[in-house]
């Protein structure tokens, strides 16, 4: 059993979502499912993440078609995760109309013997408590550990939150949960007080504003892919971070292509509902429309 | 009498303004002020405004000290136009508290014989009547007009400000009334919808989140410059266009480097309630921004 060389631990749900564009139910989502996606179209790829009795052949199939490793998933008595949300206007943000979280309450991620020493290990938005027993459970420090989180962590578990940045390489969070972490407005100031507790790079994600990333003393800005078509923006965030570190995994020093090409794997997820746009990506076409924002950013000579 | 290669058409006030970071009372302020001392970093700029009898003689000594034309200053009787505002959180949005329009009411712009002919003209947001009769008086059609607009005049004389969009190279608002006069939430899709009304350049301002250029078929996206001390963004769209336009004149081939020179222009702005950042602001430090700006947003070889 050869070592899975990306790992990501989060969750699989089943999303029934309205947005101005129509209407899902019951869609295959969660945040490990659009991380794995994503960073499939750059490496192999394994998931972790909890399901219920309920979860469809179908799926799981979708996964593996598209190179996804499921030795992790973890079948639970009971029914998977739901999650009912709808957007409005320029879809940026969502507003949870219902939250069941069903099998998650069960969960504790056991990594399988392939997992155990990844290059790279993604902690997608689960409990802070749950992130540390998955770093436990490594048989070697993989080359980065990247972590995710939410306003829920940042408010009722921000003790255990604070453990897991002290172990992890790269934080990637959203403007709004950034704001909330450091307890400031400004995103310069915020991204400083939260680097404070730990020495990992800061990635901040805009949603349809692009990025900025804080590594060392430097600041990377990247606006977002100008897109006309946005169907939905649930997993545009998951899809970036699957994209990025899939990218990374294969180039290693080059972090600022990973990040635009994390940019251009989460334009095409917000493209359809649900996984069915990041389920149909070919590789030609992400690396077309990263040549297309290249050319969108690029700017003169002096 | 030389001819004056860039006039600008706009407001002079008095600013009440309240931030985060404290408050000022009755500080220079309005669209022309701000866009002419912008634009004097970079070339000479005649101002048409109007203005009280109680228009101070140290303000227009000011203007004069930065190499502001101020023969289009038109004093009315009466008192300046005054402004009262407030801004909270990361000051992205202003509050209007108060509006006192008093000399505006009066106000028919008229261009000294030396600004009738300058290479660029910029119309800033007044009223569409009043921007369509300064368009009437040039001797002849500049290398390019550019024009901005508020929500009050696309609500209330669209009509008009539809006229002015016809007779313009170049027009800069900010996203919320891009959206308003598209009738249209996604960015793109509303700029689709407002070039179809002529054959101009369009530059959507995204205040913190920097600004998008879209062109003949193609888009330039930049992110703002990182700025962790954000004291009063009154007057940053108004010091972008003015930076911008300034560069334009010195360089017309290098619309994306004057695009950032204004973003690097306006980041100053910010930095100090009303004028003061801008009137105390060195051409070595721009550069030096500009160079720095340039690192933010550099991508590695393909």
């Amino acid at each position: 059993m050869s070592p899975i060389p990306l790992v990501v631990v989060g969750t699989v749900a089943y999303d029934t979502i309205r947005t101005p564009r129509g209407e899902v139910r019951e869609a295959l989502g969660g945040s490990a499912t659009y991380f794995s996606l994503a960073a499939a179209l750059f490496t192999r790829v394994g998931l972790v993440a909890a399901v219920g009795v309920d979860f469809q052949a179908r799926d799981r199939q979708l996964l593996i078609d598209r190179g996804v490793d499921v030795a992790g998933l973890q079948t639970y008595p009971g029914e998977s995760f739901r999650w009912v949300g709808e957007y409005h206007g320029a879809l940026d943000e969502a507003h949870t109309l219902e939250t069941r979280l069903n099998v998650l309450t069960q969960f504790d991620p056991v990594l399988p013997p392939a997992y155990r020493a990844p290059e790279i290990l993604f902690l997608a938005a689960i409990d802070p408590e749950l992130q540390l027993r998955v770093l436990d459970q490594l048989e070697r420090r993989p080359r980065l550990v990247a972590c995710d989180t939410r306003d829920f962590w940042i408010e009722h578990t921000r003790p255990a939150l604070l453990r897991v940045l002290e172990r992890v390489d790269c934080v990637l969070i959203n403007e709004g949960e950034a704001r909330l972490l450091a307890g400031e407005h400004n995103v310069v100031k915020a991204a400083q007080a939260i680097r404070r507790g730990g020495s990992f790079d800061l990635i901040i994600k805009r949603g349809g504003y692009g990025a900025l990333l804080f590594r060392d003393d430097s600041v990377f800005a990247i606006p977002a892919y100008p897109l006309e078509d946005v169907v939905d923006t649930t997993g545009a965030g998951d899809s970036f971070a699957g994209g990025f570190l899939g990218a990374l995994l294969r180039e290693p020093t080059r972090i600022r292509k990973a990040l635009v090409l994390g940019n251009v794997v989460a334009s095409f997820t917000v493209e359809d509902f649900s996984v069915r746009r990041l389920t149909a990506l070919a590789w030609p076409e992400v690396w077309h429309r990263y040549l297309e924002f290249r050319d969108v950013v690029r700017l003169e000579d002096l």
